[in-house]
Protein backbone atom coordinates (compact mmCIF):
# COMPACT_ATOMS: atom_id res chain seq x y z
CA UNK A 1 0.00 0.00 0.00
CA UNK A 2 1.19 3.51 -0.91
CA UNK A 3 -0.81 6.73 0.07
CA UNK A 4 -0.59 9.94 1.06
CA UNK A 5 -3.01 13.48 1.00
CA UNK A 6 -3.69 14.51 -2.36
CA UNK A 7 -4.82 18.35 -2.93
CA UNK A 8 -1.65 20.18 -1.32
CA UNK A 9 -1.76 23.71 -1.88
CA UNK A 10 1.02 25.12 -3.67
CA UNK A 11 3.08 26.90 -1.75
CA UNK A 12 5.95 27.28 -4.01
CA UNK A 13 6.12 31.13 -4.21
CA UNK A 14 4.91 33.72 -1.69
CA UNK A 15 3.74 37.00 -1.74
CA UNK A 16 5.63 39.94 -0.10
CA UNK A 17 5.72 43.51 -0.64
CA UNK A 18 9.11 45.24 -1.29
CA UNK A 19 10.62 47.88 -1.30
CA UNK A 20 12.70 49.02 -4.52
CA UNK A 21 15.85 51.03 -4.97
CA UNK A 22 17.03 52.11 -8.45
CA UNK A 23 18.76 55.31 -9.14
CA UNK A 24 18.19 57.21 -6.00
CA UNK A 25 14.83 56.46 -5.47
CA UNK A 26 12.52 54.14 -3.18
CA UNK A 27 9.37 52.67 -5.00
CA UNK A 28 7.08 49.87 -3.40
CA UNK A 29 5.36 46.88 -5.21
CA UNK A 30 4.04 43.60 -4.43
CA UNK A 31 6.96 41.06 -5.04
CA UNK A 32 7.21 37.00 -5.27
CA UNK A 33 10.08 35.18 -3.29
CA UNK A 34 10.56 31.51 -3.14
CA UNK A 35 8.65 29.44 -0.67
CA UNK A 36 10.81 27.92 1.95
CA UNK A 37 9.05 25.70 4.74
CA UNK A 38 10.60 22.71 7.56
CA UNK A 39 9.89 19.62 6.57
CA UNK A 40 10.34 16.49 8.71
CA UNK A 41 11.03 13.52 7.92
CA UNK A 42 10.04 10.59 10.20
CA UNK A 43 11.28 7.08 10.15
CA UNK A 44 7.71 5.19 11.71
CA UNK A 45 7.49 8.02 14.10
CA UNK A 46 10.69 8.76 14.96
CA UNK A 47 12.27 11.54 13.33
CA UNK A 48 14.79 11.04 11.15
CA UNK A 49 15.55 14.63 9.49
CA UNK A 50 14.59 18.15 8.64
CA UNK A 51 15.11 19.46 5.76
CA UNK A 52 14.17 23.33 4.60
CA UNK A 53 12.44 22.91 1.29
CA UNK A 54 10.23 24.23 -1.35
CA UNK A 55 6.93 22.75 -0.74
CA UNK A 56 5.93 20.22 -3.37
CA UNK A 57 6.99 16.72 -4.68
CA UNK A 58 7.59 16.13 -0.88
CA UNK A 59 7.25 12.78 -1.76
CA UNK A 60 9.87 12.74 -4.53
CA UNK A 61 11.88 14.49 -2.16
CA UNK A 62 11.86 11.83 0.49
CA UNK A 63 12.65 9.05 -1.30
CA UNK A 64 15.55 10.70 -3.06
CA UNK A 65 16.88 11.77 0.15
CA UNK A 66 16.17 8.23 1.75
CA UNK A 67 17.92 6.85 -1.35
CA UNK A 68 21.07 9.00 -1.44
CA UNK A 69 21.52 8.14 2.38
CA UNK A 70 21.07 4.63 1.43
CA UNK A 71 18.30 3.75 3.16
CA UNK A 72 16.03 2.89 0.90
CA UNK A 73 17.09 1.30 -2.98
CA UNK A 74 13.85 1.10 -4.68
CA UNK A 75 10.24 2.53 -4.39
CA UNK A 76 9.21 -1.03 -2.95
CA UNK A 77 11.36 -0.44 0.15
CA UNK A 78 8.74 2.27 1.25
CA UNK A 79 5.60 0.71 2.53
CA UNK A 80 3.61 3.71 3.68
CA UNK A 81 4.35 7.26 3.13
CA UNK A 82 1.79 9.94 4.64
CA UNK A 83 1.76 13.37 6.03
CA UNK A 84 1.22 13.47 9.59
CA UNK A 85 -2.61 15.25 10.34
CA UNK A 86 -1.25 17.69 12.59
CA UNK A 87 -2.41 21.10 11.94
CA UNK A 88 -0.85 24.94 12.43
CA UNK A 89 -2.44 27.71 14.78
CA UNK A 90 -4.97 28.20 12.19
CA UNK A 91 -6.30 24.60 11.94
CA UNK A 92 -4.65 24.09 8.90
CA UNK A 93 -2.80 20.94 7.37
CA UNK A 94 0.71 21.96 7.56
CA UNK A 95 1.94 18.98 5.39
CA UNK A 96 5.04 19.56 6.71
CA UNK A 97 5.74 16.31 8.83
CA UNK A 98 6.35 13.09 6.28
CA UNK A 99 6.13 9.66 8.26
CA UNK A 100 7.74 6.85 6.29
CA UNK A 101 7.02 3.04 6.96
CA UNK A 102 10.04 0.53 5.37
CA UNK A 103 9.48 -2.59 4.14
CA UNK A 104 12.76 -3.86 5.64
CA UNK A 105 13.91 -3.81 9.59
CA UNK A 106 14.44 -0.66 10.67
CA UNK A 107 17.95 -0.42 12.80
CA UNK A 108 19.48 -2.15 9.87
CA UNK A 109 19.06 0.05 7.45
CA UNK A 110 19.90 2.99 9.45
CA UNK A 111 23.02 1.18 10.56
CA UNK A 112 23.66 1.05 6.97
CA UNK A 113 22.57 4.60 5.95
CA UNK A 114 25.30 5.84 8.71
CA UNK A 115 28.30 7.63 7.18
CA UNK A 116 31.68 6.15 8.09
CA UNK A 117 32.86 9.26 9.19
CA UNK A 118 30.18 10.77 11.20
CA UNK A 119 30.34 7.68 13.39
CA UNK A 120 33.97 6.34 12.96
CA UNK A 121 35.39 6.61 16.61
CA UNK A 122 38.85 7.73 15.26
CA UNK A 123 40.33 11.12 14.72
CA UNK A 124 41.44 11.34 11.49
CA UNK A 125 38.26 12.57 9.28
CA UNK A 126 39.26 13.63 5.95
CA UNK A 127 38.42 13.99 2.33
CA UNK A 128 39.75 10.29 1.90
CA UNK A 129 37.95 9.05 4.58
CA UNK A 130 34.64 10.10 3.39
CA UNK A 131 35.35 9.08 -0.37
CA UNK A 132 36.35 5.88 1.18
CA UNK A 133 32.86 5.52 2.92
CA UNK A 134 30.76 6.63 0.18
CA UNK A 135 32.34 4.02 -2.03
CA UNK A 136 31.37 1.46 0.18
CA UNK A 137 27.82 2.78 -0.36
CA UNK A 138 27.12 3.22 -3.59
CA UNK A 139 25.84 -0.31 -5.43
CA UNK A 140 25.59 1.10 -9.11
CA UNK A 141 28.64 0.75 -11.47
CA UNK A 142 28.50 3.75 -13.86
CA UNK A 143 28.10 3.41 -17.40
CA UNK A 144 31.05 3.16 -19.50
CA UNK A 145 28.82 4.01 -22.93
CA UNK A 146 27.37 6.86 -21.90
CA UNK A 147 28.54 10.33 -23.89
CA UNK A 148 27.53 13.59 -24.84
CA UNK A 149 27.98 15.72 -27.92
CA UNK A 150 29.61 19.57 -26.59
CA UNK A 151 26.26 21.69 -28.08
CA UNK A 152 23.98 19.25 -26.05
CA UNK A 153 25.78 20.44 -22.72
CA UNK A 154 26.05 23.98 -23.76
CA UNK A 155 22.65 24.46 -24.02
CA UNK A 156 21.33 22.32 -21.39
CA UNK A 157 21.73 25.36 -18.53
CA UNK A 158 19.52 27.22 -20.53
CA UNK A 159 16.75 24.85 -20.92
CA UNK A 160 16.88 24.15 -17.44
CA UNK A 161 16.15 27.64 -16.37
CA UNK A 162 14.00 27.77 -19.53
CA UNK A 163 11.80 25.42 -17.64
CA UNK A 164 11.77 26.71 -13.84
CA UNK A 165 8.58 28.61 -13.55
CA UNK A 166 9.35 29.74 -9.96
CA UNK A 167 12.88 30.95 -10.76
CA UNK A 168 11.19 33.10 -13.55
CA UNK A 169 9.46 34.83 -11.02
CA UNK A 170 10.96 35.00 -7.82
CA UNK A 171 14.81 35.06 -9.11
CA UNK A 172 16.27 32.92 -6.46
CA UNK A 173 15.54 29.20 -6.68
CA UNK A 174 17.45 26.01 -7.70
CA UNK A 175 17.01 23.96 -10.71
CA UNK A 176 17.95 20.23 -11.57
CA UNK A 177 16.77 17.87 -14.25
CA UNK A 178 17.65 14.53 -16.05
CA UNK A 179 19.43 15.38 -19.59
CA UNK A 180 19.59 12.49 -22.42
CA UNK A 181 22.25 12.77 -25.05
CA UNK A 182 19.66 14.29 -27.66
CA UNK A 183 19.15 16.73 -25.53
CA UNK A 184 16.07 16.73 -23.92
CA UNK A 185 15.04 17.24 -20.17
CA UNK A 186 12.95 15.67 -17.68
CA UNK A 187 12.19 15.39 -14.06
CA UNK A 188 12.74 18.63 -13.71
CA UNK A 189 12.10 20.14 -10.11
CA UNK A 190 12.89 23.01 -8.40
CA UNK A 191 13.94 23.85 -4.84
CA UNK A 192 15.38 26.66 -2.55
CA UNK A 193 18.41 24.23 -1.29
CA UNK A 194 19.89 22.88 -4.49
CA UNK A 195 20.13 18.93 -2.89
CA UNK A 196 16.82 18.80 -2.05
CA UNK A 197 15.93 19.71 -6.10
CA UNK A 198 18.47 17.13 -7.14
CA UNK A 199 16.63 14.82 -4.40
CA UNK A 200 13.47 15.38 -6.03
CA UNK A 201 14.65 14.17 -9.62
CA UNK A 202 16.33 11.34 -8.17
CA UNK A 203 13.11 10.13 -6.16
CA UNK A 204 11.08 10.91 -8.93
CA UNK A 205 12.99 8.30 -11.33
CA UNK A 206 13.07 5.90 -8.56
CA UNK A 207 9.87 6.06 -8.33
CA UNK A 208 9.11 5.12 -11.63
CA UNK A 209 11.19 2.44 -11.57
CA UNK A 210 14.50 4.07 -12.99
CA UNK A 211 17.04 3.24 -11.24
CA UNK A 212 19.74 2.73 -12.14
CA UNK A 213 20.31 6.31 -14.12
CA UNK A 214 22.68 4.93 -16.59
CA UNK A 215 21.26 6.85 -19.84
CA UNK A 216 21.43 10.51 -18.42
CA UNK A 217 23.58 13.39 -17.22
CA UNK A 218 22.35 15.20 -14.22
CA UNK A 219 22.09 18.78 -14.68
CA UNK A 220 21.66 21.42 -11.82
CA UNK A 221 21.59 25.39 -11.68
CA UNK A 222 23.95 25.51 -8.28
CA UNK A 223 27.51 24.70 -7.30
CA UNK A 224 29.01 21.13 -7.71
CA UNK A 225 29.49 20.22 -4.27
CA UNK A 226 30.31 16.73 -2.80
CA UNK A 227 26.94 16.01 -1.58
CA UNK A 228 25.48 16.42 -5.47
CA UNK A 229 28.44 14.22 -6.79
CA UNK A 230 27.64 11.76 -4.09
CA UNK A 231 24.00 11.59 -5.07
CA UNK A 232 24.68 11.34 -8.58
CA UNK A 233 26.65 8.04 -7.94
CA UNK A 234 24.20 6.72 -5.90
CA UNK A 235 21.92 6.90 -8.56
CA UNK A 236 24.20 5.12 -10.96
CA UNK A 237 24.37 8.71 -13.06
CA UNK A 238 27.40 8.98 -15.19
CA UNK A 239 27.92 12.38 -15.65
CA UNK A 240 26.97 15.77 -13.40
CA UNK A 241 26.87 19.27 -15.21
CA UNK A 242 26.60 22.23 -12.95
CA UNK A 243 25.87 26.12 -13.68
CA UNK A 244 28.80 27.10 -11.33
CA UNK A 245 31.91 25.95 -9.66
CA UNK A 246 32.66 22.29 -8.25
CA UNK A 247 34.69 22.01 -4.79
CA UNK A 248 37.96 20.28 -4.11
CA UNK A 249 35.83 17.56 -2.82
CA UNK A 250 33.47 17.14 -5.87
CA UNK A 251 36.57 16.99 -8.58
CA UNK A 252 38.59 14.20 -6.24
CA UNK A 253 35.34 11.94 -5.77
CA UNK A 254 34.88 12.55 -9.38
CA UNK A 255 37.82 11.31 -10.32
CA UNK A 256 38.32 8.85 -8.10
CA UNK A 257 34.81 7.11 -9.07
CA UNK A 258 35.37 7.92 -12.88
CA UNK A 259 32.08 10.17 -12.68
CA UNK A 260 31.95 12.92 -15.59
CA UNK A 261 32.02 16.37 -13.70
CA UNK A 262 31.10 19.53 -15.71
CA UNK A 263 31.31 23.12 -14.30
CA UNK A 264 30.55 26.28 -15.71
CA UNK A 265 27.94 25.28 -18.26
CA UNK A 266 27.35 27.95 -20.08
CA UNK A 267 26.10 29.43 -23.21
CA UNK A 268 29.42 29.64 -24.94
CA UNK A 269 31.49 26.79 -23.24
CA UNK A 270 32.01 24.58 -19.78
CA UNK A 271 34.85 23.05 -18.12
CA UNK A 272 35.77 19.11 -17.54
CA UNK A 273 37.01 18.44 -14.27
CA UNK A 274 37.12 14.46 -14.36
CA UNK A 275 35.64 11.89 -16.21
CA UNK A 276 36.23 13.57 -19.89
CA UNK A 277 35.58 10.71 -22.28
CA UNK A 278 32.10 11.07 -21.91
CA UNK A 279 31.98 13.96 -24.31
CA UNK A 280 32.14 13.72 -27.63
CA UNK A 281 35.59 16.11 -29.17
CA UNK A 282 34.25 15.91 -32.97
CA UNK A 283 31.17 17.37 -32.00
CA UNK A 284 28.21 17.09 -35.24
CA UNK A 285 29.45 13.93 -35.96
CA UNK A 286 27.16 10.86 -34.86
CA UNK A 287 28.11 9.56 -31.51
CA UNK A 288 29.17 5.57 -32.27
CA UNK A 289 28.11 2.88 -29.90
CA UNK B 1 43.11 27.61 29.75
CA UNK B 2 42.03 28.26 25.44
CA UNK B 3 44.71 26.34 22.78
CA UNK B 4 44.10 24.70 19.26
CA UNK B 5 46.63 23.84 17.06
CA UNK B 6 48.79 26.30 15.03
CA UNK B 7 50.22 26.02 11.63
CA UNK B 8 47.49 24.74 9.60
CA UNK B 9 48.67 24.66 5.90
CA UNK B 10 46.57 26.24 3.64
CA UNK B 11 43.75 24.25 2.01
CA UNK B 12 41.24 27.32 0.77
CA UNK B 13 42.18 26.34 -2.77
CA UNK B 14 43.25 22.78 -4.43
CA UNK B 15 45.03 22.96 -7.61
CA UNK B 16 43.18 20.73 -10.34
CA UNK B 17 43.57 20.14 -14.05
CA UNK B 18 40.46 21.17 -16.13
CA UNK B 19 39.86 20.77 -20.09
CA UNK B 20 37.82 24.11 -21.23
CA UNK B 21 35.45 24.04 -24.07
CA UNK B 22 34.99 27.37 -25.53
CA UNK B 23 33.70 28.31 -29.41
CA UNK B 24 33.94 24.44 -30.56
CA UNK B 25 37.42 23.25 -29.20
CA UNK B 26 38.70 21.91 -26.19
CA UNK B 27 42.11 23.02 -24.44
CA UNK B 28 43.61 21.90 -21.13
CA UNK B 29 45.01 24.01 -18.18
CA UNK B 30 45.76 24.08 -14.21
CA UNK B 31 42.99 25.26 -12.88
CA UNK B 32 41.99 26.05 -8.83
CA UNK B 33 38.61 25.00 -7.27
CA UNK B 34 37.32 25.72 -4.10
CA UNK B 35 38.92 23.56 -1.21
CA UNK B 36 35.89 21.43 0.43
CA UNK B 37 36.35 18.90 3.34
CA UNK B 38 34.34 17.84 6.85
CA UNK B 39 34.70 19.35 9.55
CA UNK B 40 33.70 17.15 12.43
CA UNK B 41 32.61 19.24 15.75
CA UNK B 42 32.53 17.55 19.42
CA UNK B 43 31.79 18.07 22.66
CA UNK B 44 33.72 16.06 25.28
CA UNK B 45 34.63 13.78 22.94
CA UNK B 46 30.97 13.15 21.75
CA UNK B 47 30.34 13.86 17.74
CA UNK B 48 27.45 16.80 17.15
CA UNK B 49 27.80 17.53 13.53
CA UNK B 50 29.53 17.52 10.59
CA UNK B 51 29.82 20.20 8.24
CA UNK B 52 31.18 20.36 4.93
CA UNK B 53 33.65 23.31 4.86
CA UNK B 54 36.71 25.58 3.48
CA UNK B 55 39.64 24.86 5.53
CA UNK B 56 40.69 27.83 7.47
CA UNK B 57 39.22 30.01 11.00
CA UNK B 58 37.90 27.11 11.66
CA UNK B 59 38.00 28.31 15.32
CA UNK B 60 36.07 31.31 14.44
CA UNK B 61 33.85 28.35 12.28
CA UNK B 62 32.85 26.69 15.26
CA UNK B 63 32.16 29.05 17.88
CA UNK B 64 29.72 30.53 15.26
CA UNK B 65 28.29 27.72 15.11
CA UNK B 66 27.96 26.77 18.63
CA UNK B 67 26.61 30.79 19.24
CA UNK B 68 23.96 29.74 15.97
CA UNK B 69 22.79 26.79 17.94
CA UNK B 70 22.06 28.33 21.25
CA UNK B 71 25.14 26.19 22.87
CA UNK B 72 27.17 29.08 23.60
CA UNK B 73 26.71 32.84 24.58
CA UNK B 74 30.66 34.18 24.88
CA UNK B 75 34.00 33.00 24.73
CA UNK B 76 34.22 32.32 28.00
CA UNK B 77 31.65 29.56 27.71
CA UNK B 78 34.53 27.65 25.63
CA UNK B 79 37.22 26.32 27.87
CA UNK B 80 39.39 24.35 25.61
CA UNK B 81 38.95 24.03 21.69
CA UNK B 82 41.39 21.88 19.92
CA UNK B 83 41.92 19.60 16.91
CA UNK B 84 42.36 16.00 17.50
CA UNK B 85 45.68 14.33 16.87
CA UNK B 86 44.11 12.08 14.01
CA UNK B 87 45.75 11.11 10.85
CA UNK B 88 45.27 10.67 7.58
CA UNK B 89 46.55 7.59 5.27
CA UNK B 90 50.01 9.71 4.78
CA UNK B 91 50.46 10.04 8.93
CA UNK B 92 49.41 13.65 8.26
CA UNK B 93 47.27 15.44 10.97
CA UNK B 94 43.81 16.08 9.26
CA UNK B 95 42.51 19.31 11.01
CA UNK B 96 39.36 18.45 10.30
CA UNK B 97 38.12 17.58 13.94
CA UNK B 98 37.81 19.53 16.74
CA UNK B 99 36.77 19.24 19.82
CA UNK B 100 35.24 21.94 22.42
CA UNK B 101 35.48 21.69 26.08
CA UNK B 102 32.20 23.72 27.28
CA UNK B 103 33.01 25.34 30.58
CA UNK B 104 29.06 25.20 31.66
CA UNK B 105 27.26 21.83 31.76
CA UNK B 106 27.06 19.58 28.96
CA UNK B 107 23.10 18.24 29.06
CA UNK B 108 21.50 21.44 29.72
CA UNK B 109 23.01 23.26 26.89
CA UNK B 110 22.50 20.85 24.30
CA UNK B 111 18.76 21.01 25.98
CA UNK B 112 18.63 24.62 25.33
CA UNK B 113 19.89 24.14 21.79
CA UNK B 114 17.37 21.82 20.56
CA UNK B 115 14.92 22.95 18.28
CA UNK B 116 11.40 22.83 18.88
CA UNK B 117 10.32 21.89 15.48
CA UNK B 118 12.78 19.17 15.87
CA UNK B 119 12.22 17.62 19.21
CA UNK B 120 8.13 18.45 19.10
CA UNK B 121 6.21 15.34 19.36
CA UNK B 122 3.34 17.49 17.49
CA UNK B 123 2.69 17.02 13.60
CA UNK B 124 2.14 20.21 13.27
CA UNK B 125 5.53 21.79 12.31
CA UNK B 126 5.25 24.83 10.11
CA UNK B 127 7.53 28.10 9.54
CA UNK B 128 5.16 29.88 11.90
CA UNK B 129 6.57 26.95 14.57
CA UNK B 130 10.04 27.70 13.77
CA UNK B 131 9.80 31.12 14.46
CA UNK B 132 8.12 30.68 17.52
CA UNK B 133 10.86 28.44 18.60
CA UNK B 134 13.84 30.83 17.96
CA UNK B 135 12.15 33.59 18.95
CA UNK B 136 12.52 31.73 22.31
CA UNK B 137 16.12 31.52 22.22
CA UNK B 138 17.28 35.03 21.07
CA UNK B 139 18.65 36.94 23.71
CA UNK B 140 19.63 40.25 22.17
CA UNK B 141 16.66 42.74 21.28
CA UNK B 142 17.80 44.49 17.60
CA UNK B 143 19.43 47.98 17.67
CA UNK B 144 16.56 50.68 17.01
CA UNK B 145 19.16 53.33 16.09
CA UNK B 146 20.88 51.80 13.46
CA UNK B 147 20.71 53.10 9.90
CA UNK B 148 22.29 53.27 6.96
CA UNK B 149 22.51 55.36 3.31
CA UNK B 150 21.33 53.82 0.62
CA UNK B 151 24.82 53.87 -1.64
CA UNK B 152 26.43 52.17 1.39
CA UNK B 153 24.40 49.52 0.81
CA UNK B 154 24.27 49.51 -2.83
CA UNK B 155 28.32 49.53 -2.79
CA UNK B 156 28.51 46.47 -0.22
CA UNK B 157 28.45 43.71 -2.49
CA UNK B 158 31.29 45.08 -4.43
CA UNK B 159 33.29 45.70 -1.46
CA UNK B 160 32.82 42.08 -0.33
CA UNK B 161 33.66 40.63 -3.61
CA UNK B 162 36.35 42.82 -4.18
CA UNK B 163 38.11 41.68 -0.69
CA UNK B 164 37.34 37.80 -1.37
CA UNK B 165 40.93 36.20 -2.13
CA UNK B 166 39.64 32.64 -3.26
CA UNK B 167 36.57 33.59 -5.38
CA UNK B 168 39.02 35.81 -7.21
CA UNK B 169 41.10 32.73 -8.59
CA UNK B 170 38.61 29.93 -8.33
CA UNK B 171 34.70 31.96 -9.16
CA UNK B 172 32.91 29.47 -6.97
CA UNK B 173 33.32 30.23 -2.72
CA UNK B 174 30.93 32.61 -0.87
CA UNK B 175 31.49 35.96 1.37
CA UNK B 176 30.27 37.06 3.96
CA UNK B 177 31.50 40.32 6.40
CA UNK B 178 30.55 43.24 8.94
CA UNK B 179 29.17 46.47 7.07
CA UNK B 180 29.41 49.53 9.47
CA UNK B 181 27.05 52.54 8.38
CA UNK B 182 30.71 54.82 6.98
CA UNK B 183 30.66 51.41 4.27
CA UNK B 184 33.93 49.57 5.96
CA UNK B 185 33.86 46.05 5.98
CA UNK B 186 35.46 43.62 8.45
CA UNK B 187 35.78 40.19 9.43
CA UNK B 188 35.45 39.17 5.31
CA UNK B 189 35.56 35.35 5.65
CA UNK B 190 35.02 32.79 2.96
CA UNK B 191 33.85 29.55 2.61
CA UNK B 192 31.86 27.25 0.25
CA UNK B 193 28.81 26.73 2.56
CA UNK B 194 27.30 30.46 2.90
CA UNK B 195 25.92 29.13 6.61
CA UNK B 196 29.81 28.72 7.72
CA UNK B 197 31.18 32.03 5.94
CA UNK B 198 28.70 33.41 8.45
CA UNK B 199 29.73 31.32 11.27
CA UNK B 200 33.28 32.25 10.60
CA UNK B 201 32.28 36.35 10.54
CA UNK B 202 30.18 35.84 13.87
CA UNK B 203 32.23 33.17 15.57
CA UNK B 204 35.63 36.03 14.78
CA UNK B 205 33.20 38.70 16.52
CA UNK B 206 32.40 36.63 19.55
CA UNK B 207 35.90 35.64 20.09
CA UNK B 208 36.50 39.81 19.90
CA UNK B 209 33.82 39.92 22.60
CA UNK B 210 32.12 42.28 20.01
CA UNK B 211 28.62 40.55 20.63
CA UNK B 212 25.92 41.92 20.67
CA UNK B 213 26.62 43.43 16.95
CA UNK B 214 24.49 46.15 17.36
CA UNK B 215 26.12 48.76 14.99
CA UNK B 216 26.53 46.64 11.90
CA UNK B 217 24.69 45.12 9.32
CA UNK B 218 26.22 41.48 7.49
CA UNK B 219 26.72 41.42 3.99
CA UNK B 220 26.53 37.29 2.28
CA UNK B 221 27.21 36.87 -1.54
CA UNK B 222 25.19 34.12 -1.08
CA UNK B 223 20.69 34.06 -0.88
CA UNK B 224 18.97 34.88 1.92
CA UNK B 225 17.25 32.18 3.71
CA UNK B 226 15.54 31.30 7.08
CA UNK B 227 19.10 29.67 8.43
CA UNK B 228 21.18 33.29 7.93
CA UNK B 229 18.39 35.75 9.41
CA UNK B 230 18.51 33.53 12.45
CA UNK B 231 22.22 33.56 12.97
CA UNK B 232 22.02 37.59 12.59
CA UNK B 233 18.94 37.91 14.66
CA UNK B 234 21.18 35.34 17.50
CA UNK B 235 24.23 37.94 17.28
CA UNK B 236 21.78 40.76 17.99
CA UNK B 237 22.60 42.24 13.71
CA UNK B 238 19.80 44.64 12.72
CA UNK B 239 20.12 44.10 9.10
CA UNK B 240 21.15 41.60 6.50
CA UNK B 241 22.20 42.48 3.07
CA UNK B 242 22.31 39.47 0.84
CA UNK B 243 23.38 39.73 -3.09
CA UNK B 244 20.57 37.45 -4.29
CA UNK B 245 16.88 36.37 -3.43
CA UNK B 246 15.79 36.03 -0.05
CA UNK B 247 13.17 33.33 0.68
CA UNK B 248 9.94 33.30 1.98
CA UNK B 249 10.60 31.79 5.70
CA UNK B 250 13.32 35.00 5.89
CA UNK B 251 11.08 37.31 5.20
CA UNK B 252 8.60 36.25 7.31
CA UNK B 253 11.10 35.88 10.02
CA UNK B 254 12.58 39.75 9.63
CA UNK B 255 9.14 41.10 9.46
CA UNK B 256 8.27 39.05 12.77
CA UNK B 257 11.50 39.64 14.64
CA UNK B 258 12.13 43.80 13.06
CA UNK B 259 15.00 42.54 10.93
CA UNK B 260 15.94 44.32 7.86
CA UNK B 261 16.17 42.37 5.04
CA UNK B 262 18.12 43.59 1.87
CA UNK B 263 17.93 41.11 -1.10
CA UNK B 264 19.50 41.45 -4.61
CA UNK B 265 22.01 43.61 -3.13
CA UNK B 266 23.69 45.18 -6.45
CA UNK B 267 25.79 48.25 -7.34
CA UNK B 268 22.35 49.58 -9.19
CA UNK B 269 20.31 49.20 -6.55
CA UNK B 270 18.44 46.86 -3.92
CA UNK B 271 15.41 45.63 -2.71
CA UNK B 272 14.14 46.08 0.81
CA UNK B 273 11.79 43.18 2.24
CA UNK B 274 11.30 44.09 5.72
CA UNK B 275 12.96 46.90 8.69
CA UNK B 276 13.10 49.69 5.75
CA UNK B 277 13.16 52.09 8.54
CA UNK B 278 17.05 51.68 8.81
CA UNK B 279 17.85 52.79 5.38
CA UNK B 280 17.66 56.47 5.15
CA UNK B 281 15.56 57.52 2.88
CA UNK B 282 16.85 60.97 1.75
CA UNK B 283 20.57 59.75 0.97
CA UNK B 284 23.71 62.25 1.37
CA UNK B 285 21.64 63.78 4.43
CA UNK B 286 23.99 63.22 7.73
CA UNK B 287 21.94 60.64 9.72
CA UNK B 288 20.52 61.82 12.90
CA UNK B 289 20.71 60.10 16.25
Amino acid sequence: MFGWHAGVVSRVTARTRVQRYRSGAFTERADLVAGEEPLEIRLSGEPLSVTMRTAGNDIELVHGFLHAEGIIEEAADVTVMRYCDGVDENGRNTYNVLDVQLAGPLPERISAASRAFVTSSSCGVCGKASIDALRLRTRHSLPVDLSFEAPVVCAAPEGLRGGQKAFGVTGGIHGAALLSPAGSLRYLREDIGRHNAVDKVIGAALLAGELPLSGDALVTSSRASFELVQKALMAGIGMLIAVSAPSSLAVELAVDTGLTLVGFARGEGFNVYAGGERIVREHLRPVGG
